[in-house]
């Protein structure tokens, strides 16, 4: 590529992915609207609000592909969710319909757009959407603002429902969650090579063991997970309890969000 | 029931209902914008505008059931479907969340919402969403709400996808989904009295021969449609030609809104 | 047919049958517990007690068909279960395997073995078992013996998962699952007329607008039912409140039983 | 239509179709090997053997429907199959394909196509072909032709797997496969008239309660079977016996074609 | 765990099992009908016979696992299989429900429940049974009985269909249905380590080529079988012909079983 | 086996699998319409011209097993096609109904018989054919024509839909359609070992990781393919630009063939 965008490149995956995905581009544009820090030779910064029309109609002019990790990752008040998840889809797809490029894009959803089905269940990409909060509400949102863009204008995205994607599994739920960072860097390797894209929906996770979705939808991709969580199983059984049967991380995909009632201002 | 609030009272097909549902409940509170006339002895009038959080609140109060026929009703710039169906969606289940009666929601979502699925394929509750617009998005993001408040407050809600309501089918396209007046009202008594709705996913549409919809998942409803769109065929074919096979009106069940772009302000 | 056999004959059903069944077959053989009263012409009288293997034997013994409905038919402890439904199916089926003519066999199944199911769901006869206590495991395991005897032997029988056949539905719940005792008879006429039966599962229930149960995996016995117990709501609404949301009566297809325990002896 | 072509006018359903499609064309042009009498007012006669290309390329030119009748209609020899069925069919699309006019044609398809699944089993659009011969070979053939010809060239065909189109069904298994000559005629409108055919399956039998067949696939095209085969049940069960059991005509969906075997020349 | 009881210990399985899992509980406690031989020191002997309501209510009380393995474990007379495998799961659910501790149970249930599927079929725990003789039948019952209990008194249960689990498969039909032993230990060890387990169906298989097992609806187990029957392959061909292709043990999955008659008293 | 016959042994899969082969069958009959070298000591040659139906009755007779590779293994004009595939097709199987012995058939299928599915659909055994031209629909017929014979006459046949049989993947697409020569000799060594075949469709690739194709439906023959094309994607990428997204190579699965038009004689 020619000019990969990466928003929310100060969070925590962002901050990973801005050093692991300088080979995939010429130039890596990097937005946030936090502090970006000194920009390395390869790299275009450019801080700004999603919330912000006119901002990412520039931000996106020029990338042939984007990794939109930006905005509002936990759950949060209505408007908060609104501004960065709402207002913040709509600015980027519009800046991609206008873009003198058409950009292939990766848009970070997540398990929490179905994160009310339980952990007995097993998932693909046809499953029934079922939101465990409104900032799963979003990311349904988010994935209807892409299959529109794609059915409408043919721009291509790959929705990736993103399990827990940190160094470990933090927890026994995370277990069948988990995507480490080199997998994840797989798959956005394979989003940007594969000739033809479509507008699949993709579950993030590893190869782990105790999974509870299927990706079987998008084997034309070629992404094949190598990592997997059991071999971090004896280090937290060592660390913590098991969560009780009919705790909200032991019956529902979504664990935690799932207990949590709607937050106001 | 003892109060059933209607939202948008004022449109077509709530100045419909507001005549032919009073048999449902003691009183019928009346909700629009635009302006709603004279209140009838059974009547409670309530302006409101539905962007406005505190407001709805207090026309949510009381009710134990809601028919929400209430937002943008077609293809809009971001900001009138923003305020008007997602602003409006979430305060209408903010206030149902914490009224004293816990109400019982019937919302108007669209065949918009999977309207890119083609005219040759058999659609039901499962089926994944294919919005055709910003407002089939919007639609899509208030069946999410909906089931995220059953999933987490156990509030049932029925998202009806409408068709075509009118008195009668206007066009080729709406023999397959045109729903009568009736049939609407025959589906709302259903719904009011099943003692356990769930949150399910309902199109709507009457008993019409050429039809691309399949409730078979909520038979449980005990809704049979008794009109059929096929005693109009004859007076539309001569009114009109039909369509030719590659119009957007022949290829995909949302019709002509998959042909347009986006609306910009 | 030349001997037609029904068991239970003595029950609220088998005495509907006894009646409504005459044109079936040259001789009537009528067996039960309980007193049978006076034989008609066509009619032979054999009491019998189904967990006594040799006079079971002797019952079927030259019958070439088979309306079981006799056994325990509502909740009991263990040991009733046992000697009516366990034993006695055994017994029938050794009965009939033994026989000098094969007979063909309608079981009289029930919508227990299916009753932890919701009212939300629709099954067909592909959809897993979920039985609601010992009498609806009894049934589970009467089917089982229904499908060994087929594969193994070639016998053939109707498993008919009957709902609530009495002249009226009595309460809400069973405006979902009543069959009219006309429609009952259909289905018997259909299953010793058509050539093959084979060994299908059949959902007992007439054309009901609320029904949960799709007969699709055997249209090919032409079973048409003609009645519909609509015409009992506005009754049933007069006489009685529907059941509440979260009553047992509203939340699993199988009612009541749900709520039970288990019958101590 | 300007110009409708029926194939193998001569035939059985041919000479029915003849008198009773005059009202969707101008012009009629018909076809066979065989004796066509007299033309009619608006009728055109052109003879000619399907086997030959350059004739068959006349015969299409100018037409904008094909009703695809002729070939040969029941099992026969390897070299009578190919001619008339396999080079008759490949001819039939290459005339299509160069015609000045695009036609929608339909595809005499037939149950012999999938006459090996068992007389238990209820197919769709989407089951797997299981030819009983020959002529059941021919005919996957010509569905595949006509699948082909729909990707490659946009030629729309409705293959309709006819089961037994006669006056009235002539023993127990065409209870189950009957067609009335009016329902086929009904499917024929249906087919010319919707704007969008695409290229379906379409199981062609009248609403027989027996039926062994699902069109929900083809919903969309509203035609709705108006007749049943009920009405002539008595009558055959007074004129014979059901087959028995075990007899080819009461296992399998193709009766008697099963029990067949292959025609040497 | 506390106290795992394991019945049948006594038999084959059960005697492996006996010195493989003692890293499961402090304590374990064996019960059979037959000789347990000297206690170890974390062992403690109950013998039992299941049949006996009382004995067994005693015997699981204070448990809070089960390995199931007790009962008849191939075909036998009806009253052998009701006392042992039908009264039997009766006593040790009612004993499980009454005891101070609800136990999570792990029953040993059977191919032979689904033994008349073809070799050529694949199947997953949403498949129907089809029992291949009293005993699959007894397993069809049990797997009846958990999944009540479960609805009804939230006891949790794996039924697991046990293939072959001997040291090595001993001819060809095992290369598709062996488990190691080493296997059935890890499925073990994962169903009492998941916080939530429901009421699965569960096929016991190592992870043979050869297989016609899908556990896909477990996926959320985490249950990796590790061996796989193919480095056995050419042993068995060079000990014996593979079935000929006719032969029950190659036309059905339960293979001898599906070939034998019913065994008279 | 006693005599193995592979037709088409000239071609380029039929000259490496003469060579792989030999440890399956004494006799080696090898037939090609082209030159066929010198015979090896296990080698019977016998040129046959498919099309020829006397001669093929001779190839076949004493085989009991056939590796059917031969006739048009491209797209071809129709007269080509009809020879070599459609007549010797029926040639070969009416050989092998009339041979003293009952071979088992391999039979060289093509993905083209599915190729205008798009490379983003996932497909089974199950999946509609939707052949890519007249050699695609030449496949269909002769699976067609496979299944006729195993429902008529018992003969078992493996239809193979062989994706790209080379010793490298040589562009993109064959990264998803290529199988290894090894593999190939794997999966003919499990057709012919498992006791009981049945007709199954089977997806000839080897384990690459960019597969759309799902072999679960024959799981029962124990293949499991060893290679995989990921190896060889790093030399592709350095030899070729990936096609285009929106060109025949990146959509559909038949690739080139599907851009195709009809070759005219």
């Amino acid at each position: 590529m020619n000019r990969l965008l990466i928003t929310g490149a100060n969070g925590n995956l962002g901050r990973e992915m801005r050093t692991r995905l300088t080979h995939l581009a010429k130039t890596i544009r990097l937005s946030d609207r936090g502090d970006l820090g000194e920009a390395q030779a390869h790299e275009e910064l450019m801080p700004c609000d999603l919330a912000d029309k006119e901002a990412v109609q520039k931000l996106v002019e020029g990338c042939d592909g984007i990794l939109h990790l930006g905005g509002q990752s936990v759950e949060a008040p209505w408007e908060v969710i609104r501004s960065a998840n709402l207002d913040g889809m709509f600015n980027l797809y519009e800046g991609a319909r206008k873009s003198s490029v058409t950009p292939r894009i990766i848009f970070a959803s997540s398990n929490h757009a179905i994160g009310y089905h339980k952990q007995t269940e097993r998932l693909d990409a046809k499953s029934v959407t079922r939101p465990d909060g409104l900032y799963g509400v979003s990311k349904v949102f988010g994935e209807a603002i892409a299959s529109m863009y794609h059915d409408k204008f043919g721009i291509e995205t790959a929705s990736v429902r993103i399990g827990s994607c940190f160094p470990e599994p933090q927890n026994h739920r995370m277990l069948s969650t988990w995507m480490s960072h080199e997998d994840f860097v797989r798959l956005i390797e394979r989003v940007f090579i594969v000739p033809r894209l479509g507008c699949p929906i993709i579950y993030g996770a590893s190869a782990n063991a105790a999974s509870w979705w299927d990706n079987r939808e998008v084997a034309y991709l070629g992404w094949n997970p190598q990592d997997s969580s059991e071999q971090f199983r004896a280090k937290i059984d060592a660390e913590m309890d098991p969560p009780a049967g009919d705790d909200v991380n032991a019956v529902y995909q979504g664990g935690g969000f799932c207990g949590d009632g709607i937050h106001e201002d």
